[in-house]
């Protein structure tokens, strides 16, 4: 019997799509999670060892197991791939539960079938002792064969075999794909180095883990010293290092976006996977001459502020904030009409946690009192320059910073540490509910002013018209600069374009809603039948915030039907409510715009449910 | 030639329909105003005078006016209603403008076609001498014939000839309708009273006016009295007297909303034309006794205030603000499912200047620092009472009043006047931003509370679901009462159903918008070709206000092109954009509620464009 693909996955399987992230949910998935332990749980890690896979949600983990084995061991007897065999005692199965539990889970299920997982797994139980050698772990191995980045990175589907790289060690890991506890993330390193996945998520740094790893080695890549192929003169030569498990929509500047499926992960976005939008190289700031001025055009001399007084001067505040680029979901738009601007997904927002100063004692500090600028705007300067030397600039309304200025604050930390440099280092505007271009990072200048930042980001950037606007009419003059955002939502888990297990009759939905100006999220509705009937999503938000200061993102997650007579493939849509019941709007069509900004429609994924009985 | 009539004016013509509302646009429209002489002026009255009539804008006059009698003197003739002639100079045509000048247009191009007005106005300017005479305007005069009510209700569309009464006068107006300054408003008195009417428009009540009704004086109705049908064991039998031009949903509570065309009038709603929301009956409150009651739940004994105390203890403060009930529009939701709730058309909606004292001055002399609050609740209770004795009641979060501290009073005068009994007579809450339900009435009682208010209103009302939820699972405890309102806009003129000008080629729209929150409106869009090209409106807005306190509603106006190929008739869309670049929905599918709340999609209507060559 042979595998039903789509389109979309053919494709991937011939190596015609790059993007593994396209090809992370392309086969039956399942796994045997205990929903119970799902919580909502306010600000805290979205551990995997608690998480539901993405996919198909079964009540019997032994169902859904062996359903998928039964599914998956064809196509591995096909591809003739199959490189040991094991057994295990079925009494591991009670175990199963926490993150441990998981690995017997796969393990019992690959057992059966005679993968070399477990066969390592009982090796590792019985050989504790061997632990220095483990530890070792992607070291050169002499007498296996060598590999080029290029060999594996053409082994990325599971048609033509999923190989990964730990260091020096090659890895083929497809047989063990659908035994992941982390389910199909798995496929985000396929043809590429689990590095990258592996220190963002440290539950792989187990000796059991490394064991299981080592035990499908296949081979060696050189010993070789990473080219720097960067441009010595390039502006963007000074660039920090980044995560390679961004995707990157622009390289210089830099921006890029978190692969959607590990955006749900975790409530607080992890630093390293923080979305990424820069307008230019990006500054290397000393500490050492650091200083904020802080005053009101034309009149008195500024303060002037180091780091070390605002931490030393200031009570330090902490708020948890989601950050959205305007531009977030803007592919979605150009596949409607040519948009001008990065081609995101729905991945350009993040939520972390942010630490610094409160921009009212500041501007108390400096003699202001914002009563007093009724209709000005609180103006932004950047220590980030273009070529012809002018910086990014953008400003926010007074009026709205008083409706919530206890929350605007001026971060010097994120997540607990230091900003990091891609992300304003040392000094960033953290304006909760306000679209991310006017979050100013690297910010030296404060000025309270009649006018608007001149910038070309406020003034001829970033503002939303009318479908029928072109680039011959439009007046950017006539609009209102994007400040407070729209209602917005978007399924994360599973992707666009995936393959659920055959005969698949629920889903396992999950993805991130939030609103602007402090708007918190009431509702999240999924449909699965294009509108006809709607499940309401469980929700998981910050309970440190109301409903009507709520900044951070609201995570959510459904189990939905799928429809009986699906024809092979359905539609999962998703829209939220926030708190004043502003909806989404349901079609793209009418909030198109020539900048392809406040991207915001019902978010509408397609995926494909093979049928065993014409599969 | 017969002219053409769409299956709903045939259905007017034949008197099925009694609602003249829905007929005031049934034939080619235009007038001669100047309109460079409307202006954006914030807080005022759109005088008769200087608008734009409704239907087609045609830029010159002479034009408009002579393709508008080209067709009307048809109608004329067939109808055989010629009962004058006179001629005019054509130098009075320059003076077109002012309202004086609209009657010298309208009687300009009447004056060629030969009918009565003009007669009357030129034997106006002769004879004015006569005013006493006229004065008695309406008065029974003997040698007439007398009509029944029923006989002039039996007048009212072109086809049978409009009647309309005053006082004791009888006046075919049938000619009269094309030339009528105010447009087709004249309309919404077909068949029934001029007297409500003029009241409101004060500008009817000069001479001049006069004597142009009395010329088309046909008869008189008999001098009777007015039988008092009300039953006077009803406990609705001591609500106040209402105008008679607000259009009931329900009569006992009372409810009822002003026509469609009035209310984009003026920008100011007259306190008249205000759509009244009543629960119950409306309370008869002395001012001797009233008394407000401020405290908190469980606490020291609450504070006790009487009007009279609120006027002299604390500064007056006066808001515009928009109240705007959470079933406006509802009639459309039902047109898709029934839905339970009062059969709102559009202009649940209206827009005064409230005046009394901020609720935080209150709230401070009662010793509450909303600080010390956070998570509560601030409840009202009104003196309106059902039977069984509870009092209306409801609740704002603590949350939300503190982003707009300042701007929540409890208003003793509307308008410039104390507030009317059916508005809430003596005192009544205005929350700014939030829904009606909430701007709690005749309210005596506030209180801060750990929860919401226990009324019905406030926790098995006024909340909104998904479309998938019935009345067989819903559960008011899961959702969220509804406060701030989403962004909503609705055109008002033309009516839908109207019937344009032959073969017109353009079309005046106008309307109101609104957003909850203070979100003002930055944008209209307005689309003719089913959402193909999309045209922005000029907006008329609140200049004390700004695009984040934004309390008024937004009225707005565009003239906008028909599609060339359009077969009789076109559909016109409106939708709005808040300055969170909130947005409507395009349908009302995805929002529909089973209480047919919140109802926001984009407001369309229909139009019909008859052919000269097919009429």
């Amino acid at each position: 019997m042979v595998l039903s693909l789509s389109p979309l996955d053919r494709s991937i399987a011939r190596g015609v799509l790059l993007d593994p992230c396209r090809y992370i949910q392309t086969l039956g998935q399942s796994d045997s999670s205990q929903r119970s332990q799902y919580k909502n749980t306010g600000n805290r890690e979205r551990g995997a060892g608690t998480r539901i896979s993405n996919g198909v949600f079964t009540r019997s983990p032994l169902t859904a197991v062996s359903a998928l084995f039964h599914h998956h061991n064809k196509h591995v007897i096909e591809k003739n791939h199959v490189r040991g065999t094991a057994s295990t005692g079925a009494n591991d199965y009670r175990e199963g539960g926490g993150y441990g539990g998981f690995w017997r889970v796969g393990l019992l299920t690959t057992g059966a079938m005679g993968l070399a997982g477990l066969a390592i797994y009982e090796k590792s139980q019985r050989e504790e002792n061997k632990a220095a050698a483990i530890e070792q772990t992607g070291g050169f191995v002499d007498g296996l064969p060598v590999y080029t980045a290029n060999d594996v990175a053409n082994h990325k589907s599971l048609e033509n075999g999923v190989w990964v790289t730990y260091k020096n060690g090659v890895y083929d890991v497809t047989q063990f794909v659908h035994q992941h506890p982390g389910g199909s993330k798995i496929m985000l390193a396929a043809g590429a180095s689990l590095e990258p996945y592996w220190s963002m998520y440290s539950s792989h740094q187990t000796k059991e883990v490394w064991s299981i790893l080592e035990g499908m080695r296949i081979g060696n890549i050189p010993k070789s010293e990473q080219k720097d192929s960067t441009d010595k003169n390039s502006p963007y030569a000074t660039d920090p290092a980044r995560s390679p498990i961004l995707r990157p929509s622009s390289k210089a500047p830099f921006n890029a976006e978190p692969p959607m499926p590990l955006l749900t992960n975790t409530f607080i976005t992890p630093t390293d996977l923080f979305f990424v939008r820069n307008h230019l190289p990006v500054p290397n700031v000393s500490l050492k001459t650091f200083k904020l001025e802080v005053g009101c055009d034309g009149t008195k001399k500024p303060i002037s502020l180091s780091i070390d007084d605002l931490k030393r001067k200031f009570p330090k505040k902490t708020i948890v904030s989601a950050i959205q680029c305007a531009g977030n979901r803007r592919s979605e738009m150009s596949r409607v009409k040519h948009v001008k601007g990065l081609n995101w997904n729905a991945a350009a927002v993040s939520n972390a946690e942010w630490g610094g100063v409160r921009l009212y004692d500041i501007l108390k500090e400096a003699g202001i009192d914002l009563d007093d600028y009724r209709g000005c705007h609180v103006q932004f300067e950047g220590l980030d320059k273009g070529p012809e030397g002018a910086t990014y600039g953008a400003s926010i309304p007074v009026d709205i910073i008083q409706n919530m200025k206890f929350d605007v604050i001026l971060a010097y930390e994120m997540n607990g540490k230091d900003l990091p440099r891609d992300h304003g280092f040392p000094l960033r505007v953290i304006a909760p509910g306000i679209v991310g271009a006017r979050n100013v990072k690297w910010v030296n200048k404060i000025v309270i002013s009649k006018e608007e930042s001149h910038s070309h980001w406020q003034r001829n950037d970033y503002k939303g018209f009318n479908p029928s606007v072109d680039w011959n009419n439009v007046n950017f003059d006539k609009s209102a600069s994007i400040q407070q955002l729209p209602v917005n939502s978007a399924i994360c888990e599973p992707s666009d374009g995936s393959t659920l297990e055959p005969d698949a009759e629920e889903v396992v939905v999950k993805g991130y809603a939030l609103s602007g100006g402090g708007r918190g999220i009431i509702r999240v509705d999924i449909s699965t039948d294009g509108g006809e009937t709607w499940h309401e999503a469980e929700l998981d938000q910050c309970k440190e915030q109301t409903l009507y200061k709520m900044w951070a993102w609201t995570l959510w997650e459904a189990v939905v039907p799928l429809p009986a007579k699906h024809g092979g493939s359905a539609q999962i849509i998703c829209k939220a409510v926030d708190s004043s019941y502003n909806v989404q709007p349901d079609g793209v069509e009418g909030i198109w715009n020539l900048r392809g900004c406040l991207v915001n429609p019902w978010h509408r994924i397609k995926i494909c449910i093979p049928s065993e009985n014409t599969a």
